[in-house]
């Protein structure tokens, strides 16, 4: 019965000491039938007036939380049974029964490789090849300070209060100058301001979708994709993948058949398959949407992030029949806390995401918006690409190198044109998860690839990000994976596993 | 049948003159029957060889929008009727088929009165007491352009690179020693760091109610509540206020026959009404939440701004049973365009939130996360509320002042304590959107209370703020507002209105 009264608190004293003793019957540290201390005693224990510890008693009572009795002092009362609402007593909320079926599906654990994976993509003392995110040793730092110091010296207000709910008009023409560029034309008002791409997911899957609904992506796919589609209830069939990108006759034979809400596609330098849709493929795409009448949600964040030549087309500058919902960020060109990214789309989905996103957060933060504005008008971010283009070309040849020298010949991987990161197939009888616990302690982490399918997957694949690591950590790291990968197929030898083979639907 | 090709377009020439035909066939400004220019012919006005025409035409034929005729060239086709999911021809996405319920209720028409509205509250012309937000020219640019500085100079790469999700950890605390200032005990970890409260309705909304359930609020409230929970799907109930916050007798008769899945409040200073909840009522209101174990969300942008004396304890801080989700912000009390807010609940929703805000947008904006951080660490953020709040003071008391002076004896008012705004009841017989009419024309505009009732209300109160607007703006708005109420009477005196009366349930 530890109570404290702080009187630096500007809540009343009896208001505290009534809390802490209503806190310690309900978790039950004070069961029925416990004696409080007596008003008088209680009062000079915690220098309070008795006045004050007797308002607390009363209080309790009322609750049926305590009870007087004569002779014996204020006992704690034996919590009543079948207590209903409305009832006297007093309880914790029984939040389970309060929450929705998105909470409890958000509330369902991650699987435990998951978790474990998150721990070791964090430690500095293995090679790197997990993160998809930008190298923030290559961020242009003087460059981003010199844009935030104008942005604070020529625009202080502006920067910190409310401004347009679909972004800084500025800003949405920056980003038409830049669409057009890749031969999407957009109307500045066409264009919604959004905190990244993610945030595009949640809207549109809210203003398209009811939970039980289907969805069809790329198998595998982005996990931030599936995450969210999965706990907003979506069932998601995934697409087998060639060197093409989706098989859209198999797409073709799903929207048959399960008339999916949208199909979810990121078309070029995919993570995390590294693949490329052909200019044939997305025509075909583009062909099928419109015979079913299925939107397609276009994520592309990594068009720009091109080594040799640039990707084909956008989906979006194809679509001449209004199909195409598309995501844009500077997340992965730039940084992705600054969570500025933007949709593009049809006017009555264009208009029903502004008006969802403004009852969700108001808008995107203006300090990041106009950050990202200066950098725009200055060439700086363009000049940026550039860099990281350049520096991403040479550590994906340096990972294809290193994988030719130190991976057995059974495994395949294809270098991708783009973006950040290569899919590896493990020889068949390797088990990716296998190989990461073996691998890790020989000092390099990776993504096994299980997880990117909806649904479950192959066992033997898995993503190898190269934009954050530098080339001599590449190289130190594919090393100590094709000794781990020799070391799992000496064992497997001895012992083959089951395979799971993936069938098409999630 | 005016078609471009543009030569820097990345597109290939074939799709782009396929597309743009394609959608000037599904527009209807090519009607069928319409000859397309011979392919010899388009190829010379266009610039492009023959081969890229046939490859247009040919695409458009397989589409089924146009055929070849042996002698006739190429017609468009009539559309096919009857056209089916899967059928051969194109057409635009017929997008309201494809919305959600959310998306179609997000689509409704605002009231015009509140378009209007909207333009006049941007009028510089006008004396502004409309607009809920704060003065920014009281914002201490030097101090916030140091901040930023200092932000961008010692910490750049975590300003714009991913931290936590559930919010950057100093930050977090930061705000866990501000909450125990007022008497709420939260562990940093338990805090979860949002997109500003309206980011807050938008996730509790989600993880608390299903379409079609019921909360409750006051009535009249925070608009930006209503349309959110609106927007849901939600029955709003609201129940009625006295000087003394909600009347928490008709809010138990709500909760005992609806059974709410929330009671929302905004218990101090509240917006519209100015009106603070009594300790006692809080007290009520908390008993009620127990005993009917109804969640109370505490909407709290207001505490901070008191004029006098500290208002009362906030609902959370008097919470020994884990009923309330806390919401706060600096949105009022610094800048709204920061969206830097912060939920505080039990664990099992803290969780959720946190993954829930995780999938709908990655994490806050961590630049302005970093700037409020410099700023509350330095003690900035405190001095500037203490800034605002002596000149609020002054300007409300301006304002009572004028409203003295210039306002016939049947209208009423109670000063608030602190915030922003004042609630001014009309003669029975003045409609305020009558009043508006006849003020706006003098030089004042502010908010008709009836939008803030969920459902309607009396159609004679009135929103005044007092926060943007100087001393001398103030005076003249309120001189205005008084002539223009005159003469709304004198004309009222010869044709009595109908006064609508607010019913218990919205």
């Amino acid at each position: 019965m530890a109570i404290t009264v702080d009187r630096e608190n500007p809540i009343p004293a009896y208001i505290q000491i009534r809390n802490q003793l209503r806190e310690q019957i309900l978790r039950g540290d004070l069961p029925g039938g416990t004696r409080l201390l007596p008003e008088r005693k209680m009062a000079e224990k915690l220098g309070v007036s008795r006045t004050t510890v007797v308002s607390a008693y009363d209080d309790l009572a009322a609750e049926g939380l305590v009870e007087a009795r004569v002779g014996r002092g204020t006992l704690v009362a034996a919590p009543p049974p079948g207590l209903t609402y409305g009832g006297p007593g007093v309880r914790p909320l029984a939040w389970t029964a309060h929450t929705t079926n998105l909470a409890k599906r958000l509330q369902e654990e991650k699987p435990a490789g998951l978790k474990a994976l998150a721990d070791l993509c964090n430690r500095a003392d293995l090679a790197q090849l997990c993160n998809g995110v930008p190298d923030t040793s290559l961020l242009p730092l003087d460059r981003i300070r010199q844009a935030g110091e104008a942005v604070l010296r020529e625009s202080p207000v502006a920067a910190v209060s409310f401004g347009p709910k679909q972004g800084v008009p500025a800003l949405r023409e920056a980003i038409a100058s830049r669409l057009a560029r890749s031969g999407i034309e957009a109307d500045a008002d066409r264009i919604a301001v959004i905190n990244g791409a993610q945030q595009g997911f949640d809207l549109l899957v809210r203003l398209l979708t009811e939970p039980g609904d289907t969805v069809v992506v790329e198998s595998p796919t982005y996990l931030g994709a599936i995450d969210t589609f999965q706990a907003e209830g979506l069932r998601v069939i995934g697409i087998p993948m060639d060197r093409d990108g989706m098989d859209v006759d198999q797409a073709e034979f799903m929207v048959a058949r399960y008339r999916p809400r949208f199909i979810y596609t990121v078309p070029t330098f995919q993570n995390p398959t590294g693949m490329t849709m052909s200019l044939d493929r997305r025509e075909k795409l583009l062909g099928l949407a419109r015979r079913y009448q299925v939107p397609i949600i276009e994520d592309d964040p990594f068009s720009d992030l091109y080594f040799d030549e640039p990707p084909p087309p956008r989906l979006k500058a194809l679509d001449g029949s209004g199909h195409v919902l598309y995501l844009g960020t500077v997340s992965k060109v730039l940084a992705s806390g600054l969570r500025v990214g933007w949709l593009v789309a049809p006017q009555p989905v264009a208009e029903a995401a502004a008006r969802l996103k403004a009852l969700s957060d108001s808008q995107p933060a203006s300090l990041s918006q106009h950050l990202v504005l200066e950098l725009m008008a200055r060439g700086w971010l363009d000049g940026h690409v550039d860099t990281v283009r350049a520096v991403y070309a040479s550590r994906c040849r340096a990972m294809d190198a290193a994988l030719r020298r130190h991976l057995p010949r059974q495994a395949r991987w294809t270098p991708p044109g783009g973006g950040m990161s290569m899919w590896l197939e493990l020889p068949q009888q390797v088990v990716a998860q296998e190989l990461l616990d073996a691998a890790a302690p020989r000092g390099v982490v990776f993504l096994p690839g299980h997880y990117l399918y909806p649904g479950g997957g192959p066992s033997n694949t898995c993503r190898l990000n190269f934009s954050v690591p530098d080339e001599p950590e590449i190289q130190r790291g594919i090393e100590a994976l094709g000794s781990a990968m020799r070391q799992v197929m000496r064992r497997r030898t001895q012992a083959p596993a089951e395979r799971v083979i993936q069938g098409p639907i999630a």
